[in-house]
């Protein structure tokens, strides 16, 4: 995927003629599709991405919305196209924990992942040397029980500010307020160092280590109202046996939160992710 | 493993010189230790099981048992002293399904899973023409709301008149009732169908397509009064996506579920298995 | 995939418009697509899988064929359009080894995978209770250094005269003769017990060991006139460790054998696998 | 494994007690074993290690290794008693490509793996700011046709200049001199970028794209004279399918690397190793 791509994803009632109706309308312009994913879903819905070649296309994004609105709203479609040459914008709010930051910034830095990083919220001052090494802003917003609403609404504005399209919760171990979860909607991305459902809430290793199961795991998914309750995009786990400690399951989780977070952000930075009732559609 | 052997298992308070006085009494003997594993519990709980050649002893497992009895006591021991040449005695409790059951068959039959099967017992018919292609005797026991309890009345004669040492519930789906499960304690293994304690309780594949899970599994455990939640012996998964409908999950978890049950059982008829405090130590 | 659906594969040279083409033809005639997958390899071969209920469509696969054919011309497809109603014909030949075989028939006994098989050919006659208990008929061809050419000339005759779409080497153990590999060409499927393309040949395990690895695999392909180098379908791989015998290895690669042979078979009859310059596209 | 501890290794020829012999001498002082593996290899050769807290012996790691060496001599043992407060000092070698480097300095810098890095070595100044940031001095030796020799003769002397226990060739990409490989036998540990003993030599990313594999994979491996055949230590592998170009392979295969190469060297580290007939027993 490197040359520059208009990325389509769509989702509707499901029936005859979606697929050719969007096909022809590329065809008609000489559209270059790189991918096509389809899925259609037990309760008939379709879901659709495309990736079509900017260059083949004779107009640029906002013509080919234009052009395609006709197409939506013959088939009422929930639907976007996206430039890849348009890096989105992430906000990654961290806390003391380093691992999943360190991870997503060695791909940021290396460029593995596309996208931007306007600053790095915490409430901890632990994690500057490793952010501004980077050269990247680091705001420090110290939260409390008793200033807790002021200081999400400060990091709300935050977001907003630096124009998040994205924010990843890097083991940020804060509940996000429910007005801010509805705000960002779908745009909310959580590392949980559990395979959701099971060990909702805190200290999941301590759970997992005294139910004695033989795989921990890691979640990556949207953050919604509910704790860890949120679609899922994306999960992982790591045998453990009887001779692990809760110390060593927390070390050896570090590893599948962090692989776990990188590809579930690569999953969405790419446009792969669809959520439908609760439930998310990821075209790899 | 193919050479006869004693399998000394035992569990007690961690002090200095278990390992040695154990290790001095078989190396007095010439007895020659072909596996040994040792664990020691956080909870300051020592753990041990030695695999000793047979011919290696100048006597036999009833004497090595008496001999053993003093360090035993010292030590206040939990321990067991098993003979490989006495193959364990395994009744399996089936249902309608019979993907367990005819992958433990393959396994018995080809004596990769070396155990005696004095006989099957089911509440439907269904599986008959299988167990009976086998060689092995296939008890109809019909399970209804009015007959539940002089069923298992029966189920649990059948086991003891045909002495069984361990009974598995090959995808049985009855929940075996509160006193067979007390008099059977680490003896009854089950499979259940999802990653526990994740989907605790039946259709588990439903909840995990509801849920979004991108991973089921299957946990092989103990049978204890609560509902699935027995010391985990075994557990593994596979990956599943959104277009894997429930029926795809079924399909997918039915090699987990035989994959998980044959290792389980494995390792108990190995004696590799000890509970403690809830949770298994798996020597494996 | 349960309704009768027709199964629509191609690949020929990229170029714009061989989607909308393709949808469009599907779409006039009020096609319904349930599943579809495109691949646009690097060297510009573009690849496409499409899966279209039949009774949406107002004809049969005779006459879709003949509508096809034109688009085909045109864009000089390699192409064809199969109806999951008629099932292929499995040809399986086997040895003395039976995990494999017994795992396929235990599928194809419960349909999960949708497949006739006119009889099972084998060099000995060993494994003849297992396949006539599935009431399949059984014939014993046996080879020599002697014999060998003509009992290949009575195998390929078997495989004619019963119809065979696929031939399963299911651990057979015989090297098939290179006119037979060129007559069946992307028809004969082998079970190898290797990661390909480590250790090819004979005694996979016994080399793993001496190398030392800490993974083994099975590996399901093509069957080429060069040993063990034809086009990979599926692979998978288990974890061993120094304690594992070369007998632990077998015991261990059986379960990925057949798991891998199981999944390769699969992709095959659901017509999911492609072969270009000696590779695979495997749509799943 | 956070209180200090001595780590005794050995390997001998196989015989009847040297489990008592050594546990006796451990018990007869009060030592408290908290790990214990044992191996007995086909070959009739016996390896152990053994964890025992220094605080329960009445004596310091070189009276430990005083009244071993009694025992060591009766049973012809190759043997080592090593103390965990003493930290193995790692030489580590690169070239352009950080991602192993970056993930040893993560896990070096957080304290999850215990040594210490008196210098990184590389024929580049590319990775000089990461290793300065982190406080460590960073040499530079430019390696070309011309100067091969004397620089690894460099190399060789900064090595051991720097006290090197350990030297770790992350990503290093050059072959190591012959004299330099037998001079540190068993103490140059390798991350080969393929599933050994497939894809030996560069390029593996590209032959195994060639060939079609559908999983690919790092191997961590002990250098020997032979380019990558030395003894392996630790291998993983991560699925890949049609549609992954080489360029994907190589960003997926980055992630195995990194975890196959800190989980070979922390085995390496905490004494886990030992090699044996150009295989190793590890105790994990």
């Amino acid at each position: 995927m490197n040359e520059r791509c208009y990325v389509l994803t769509l989702s509707c009632p499901d029936r005859v003629g979606i697929v050719a109706a969007v096909g022809s309308l590329i065809a008609s312009h000489h559209g270059w599709i790189v991918e096509a994913s389809h899925h259609s879903a037990p309760s008939n819905w379709f879901f659709m991405r495309h990736l079509v070649r900017a260059d083949s296309l004779p107009f640029g994004v906002d013509e080919f919305r234009q052009r395609f609105a006709h197409i939506a709203g013959e088939f009422h479609m929930t639907w976007s196209i996206v430039d890849t040459a348009v890096r989105k914008r992430v906000v990654i709010l961290v806390s003391k924990k380093d691992h999943c930051l360190a991870d997503l910034l060695y791909r940021w830095r290396t460029n593995e992942l596309a996208f931007d990083v306007p600053c790095i919220v915490s409430n901890h001052e632990d994690l500057r040397p490793l952010v501004e090494w980077h050269g990247i802003p680091y705001i420090h917003v110290p939260i409390s029980s008793s200033n807790r609403e002021a200081a999400f609404r400060h990091i709300d504005e935050l977001c907003t500010s630096h124009g998040a399209d994205v924010v990843v919760l890097a083991r940020f171990m804060q509940v996000v307020p429910q007005a801010m979860c509805e705000k960002y909607s779908g745009k909310i991305i959580n590392i949980h160092h559990s395979f959701l459902p099971s060990f909702v809430g805190s200290r999941p290793y301590h759970h997992a280590w005294e139910r004695g199961v033989k795989l921990i795991g890691a979640t990556c998914h949207y953050v919604t109202a509910e704790l860890d309750a949120g679609p899922i995009i994306e999960q992982d786990v790591v045998r453990v046996d009887h001779a692990d400690s809760v110390e060593d399951m927390v070390r050896l989780g570090r590893d599948v939160e962090k692989a776990v977070l990188a590809r579930g952000l690569q999953y969405h930075l790419e446009d792969r992710v669809l959520v439908h009732d609760h439930r998310t559609i990821v075209f790899t």
